[in-house]
């Protein structure tokens, strides 16, 4: 996916557009951001930037790609010599993945020529809106699971694609996943890799008991039986617990039960105290079936005895809302006279940008993030308290106040060249697990969750609205 | 996506424990169907199967993988030997892309070995799911569009990971769209290629009217202008009547304006109007702003006068239900008295599956389809009038009446290698369309659509409840 065909069509009409217009070499401003954190949550988690840069660092176009433009008959040769040579040469910075983001908060910024910076805009929104949502989604699963609780991601089978699948397993992990089911993003990215069985195993079989015997045989140390085929209280469990007899004769132990259908709270239940009664108090209980955070926590909160809940379609689609808007816009343009910030006005005023090159700067105290300041890059970074303003609802300016105030764009990318390693998949999961709970705990709230201070300095806010009135 | 390792781990770890139990050459049917129509709609149509064949064919473990299954240190030497020679050899039956389908309805057969057949489950439900969902919402996007309209899928930027934007731009074409943004979806799949410009081309120039003329220059016959930069009406509308004036003067035509945001309906009439009074009644209105198809029904039904429908986000991820949950299920297994149909039970009694290898007749009365009939393969053709029985609902038996039935289901694939060549999309698309126009027109309405009778045969029905019994 590193062709530079994978882009909106318009973006090369516009790119040879540049090009007759002599703006080819015209520098520019690009800041991606989203204006809305999904299902009314708290918080987002930033992920997908390694891909981007990746992205960016090989772009290039071969001889079939522009064979394929060439016959489109739309471009000039010009153009097309143009290409051959074709590399992204721009500067970017970028917040790290795994850092809890908020709506209007510049994650990539995009410096270089208005073509170069125009044609990575859809790949790289592709990248950061999908993974940045299943990260997301993955967090509140996780944080819903409880500290005791592991989360495995499973998704594979219904994720919108295959690379939905990959960019999914990817997302879900640095946002707190413990595994995936995913074998080839095990291998690829260093996933743990974890399953357990299906039904078709223990229907292969004449008998349950069987089956079960003979997957324990296999691995006597690390089978999950699968005890719903049939019926769950009735015969799956007590065969399971039949064969973790047999295997602890020979100094084996069950690793535990999954179960897929019914009620799951009271499965457990009773298939815990079962396991326990049986001597067998070990034995794990996995459960599985259409799990997403809102149920996780609902199950937790009737007493379900769930050690580790395998989630799926719900997480890796993102299902409740299964798209992050994120946007890229021109936010300054280089001219003769200078830079010029740019804004787009618009008939919906929730889709008007803000303008200028920013930065954003996370208010703290102690570890504690107590609020965010969108600035103007140029301005000096905020001490103290220091007033911000809500970039769409006209209100009244609130303060914050903080002990320091930590700038959350990077320097990544220098010359089309990553300046820096890419940061391994673990510590990036780490990142994720220790930002959230750096921040105000109502945030990580499913429903109605506190509103974390984000919003405009009075710089930015005094060029947006003299650029609205100018415009308009 | 090629790998084998694309595949849930438990399939790997069974494979191995099939290989252990002797179980390795043992042959078995598996049957991938879908329970529930997305949305609540009454049709699904069929996509993902070319690209499943593909995978099944060129399925090859590599010695990086092996590499990687070794060191995970829960796999034999003998397991992994096998893995060297790995290949797909079964016989897959299949219902053609574009196809309408309904619940229950098997769309593929697997016949092979049981680790074979195992393996390849989830990357053949992914597949199949994700392109199934999005032909399906493509179809009733481009029905909502009515004959008139154009629909042109631009999703690429909010899709799934990148993968989710290529699956996606295939499958919304074979449900019936006319264009897509994506270019490497063009180049690599032959779909027709469109896109407009950008806010931020009209914002690069010093004013809107600069950048139009710099865009209607180099495309005097295909420009497309966005029109809602500063102020729709205001400014946008009369900029590229002026432009298609200059144009005309040179004798070019200006091919269209884009509208992104505000009322689409009003916006779209006023524009309509200055235009036609401008003289350029040729002039296409393009509309895009997160649509969908209740949105586009119900801007026809308040007369906008919209040309082209741009849809993207709620096309590619299907938004409102981002999933297809198709499964994947052991129906039948040979053993040493010959083949025993199986069927899953379940705590949750819609879980149930169907028993036995199956075939599906379609149920025609000129070219109107009246109704499917669920079979055994085994049993032959229905034919006049044929009793059918819902699969999960106690109710009475139904009665289609057919002059002739036809079934679904061709073999596909012999010792795993296709036995046809690939139809082209185009003809894919071409018989989406013409599946939808003899489908009873009830079946399209969008809400509370009519339930297309379709249902398990006699003999289908007395096995399924005679096992039920039996395994209870």
């Amino acid at each position: 996916m590193h062709s530079p065909l994978f882009t909106d069509f318009y973006q090369l009409t516009m790119m040879s557009g540049y090009l007759d217009a002599g703006k080819q070499n015209q520098n520019s401003v690009f800041e991606l951001f989203f204006r809305k954190i999904p299902q009314q949550g708290g918080f987002c988690m930033l992920a997908g930037l390694e891909p981007a840069l990746e992205y960016l660092e090989n772009l290039r176009f071969a001889d079939e790609e522009i064979a394929y433009l060439d016959g489109l008959k739309l471009f000039n040769s010009a153009f097309l010599d143009q290409l051959r040579g074709f590399r992204f040469t721009g500067k970017v910075w970028a917040v790290p993945e795994g850092t809890v983001v908020m709506p209007h908060q510049p994650l990539m910024r995009v410096e270089a020529p208005l073509p170069e910076a125009q044609l990575v805009e859809s790949a790289l929104l592709n990248f950061i809106n999908f993974q940045t949502l299943i990260a997301t989604k993955a967090a509140r699963v996780v944080h819903a699971a409880g500290p005791e609780g592991s989360v495995l991601e499973f998704g594979l089978r219904r994720a919108q694609g295959p690379d939905g699948a990959m960019s999914a397993s990817r997302a879900a992990f640095i946002g707190g996943c413990d595994a995936t089911s995913n074998a080839l993003a095990g291998m690829r990215y260093g996933i743990p890799v974890r399953g357990t069985q299906a039904h078709s195993w223990v229907m292969s079989f004449a008998s349950e008991l069987e089956s079960f015997r003979a997957y324990a045989h296999r691995y006597p140390d690390s089978a999950l039986l699968l005890v719903d085929t049939y019926d769950t209280l009735g015969s799956g469990v007590p065969n399971a617990i039949r064969v973790a007899r047999e295997l602890a004769e020979h100094g084996h132990q069950l690793a535990g039960i999954r179960l897929d259908s019914g009620d799951l709270a009271a499965l457990s239940i009773g298939a815990r105290r079962m396991l326990d009664e049986a001597g067998f108090p070990q034995v794990r209980i996995v459960a599985s079936n259409d799990l997403d955070e809102f149920l996780v926590e609902s199950l937790r909160a009737q007493g379900a005895r769930i050690d580790t809940w395998g989630v799926g379609t719900q997480m890796v689609t993102s299902k409740q809302e299964p798209a992050l808007g994120g946007v890229y816009k021109l936010v300054s343009i280089e001219e003769a006279q200078g830079w010029r910030p740019c804004m787009k006005l618009s008939s919906n005023p929730g889709k008007a940008t803000s303008p200028g090159v920013k930065q954003v700067y996370r208010g703290q105290h102690g570890d504690s993030f107590v609020g965010d300041v969108i600035a103007l890059a140029s301005e000096s970074a905020p001490t103290g308290h220091c007033p911000i303003h809500d970039p769409l609802y006209v209100t009244p300016a609130q303060t914050i106040q903080a002990e320091r105030y930590q700038p959350l764009l990077e320097a990544v990318m220098e010359n089309g060249k990553r300046t820096r390693p890419a940061p391994s998949l673990t510590s990036l999961r780490e990142r994720g697990l220790s930002q959230l709970s750096r921040l105000p705990v109502g945030c990580l709230r499913l429903q109605n969750p506190h509103l974390y201070p984000n919003g405009l300095s009075d710089e930015l806010f005094q060029l947006r609205q003299s650029l609205m009135s100018r415009d308009r």
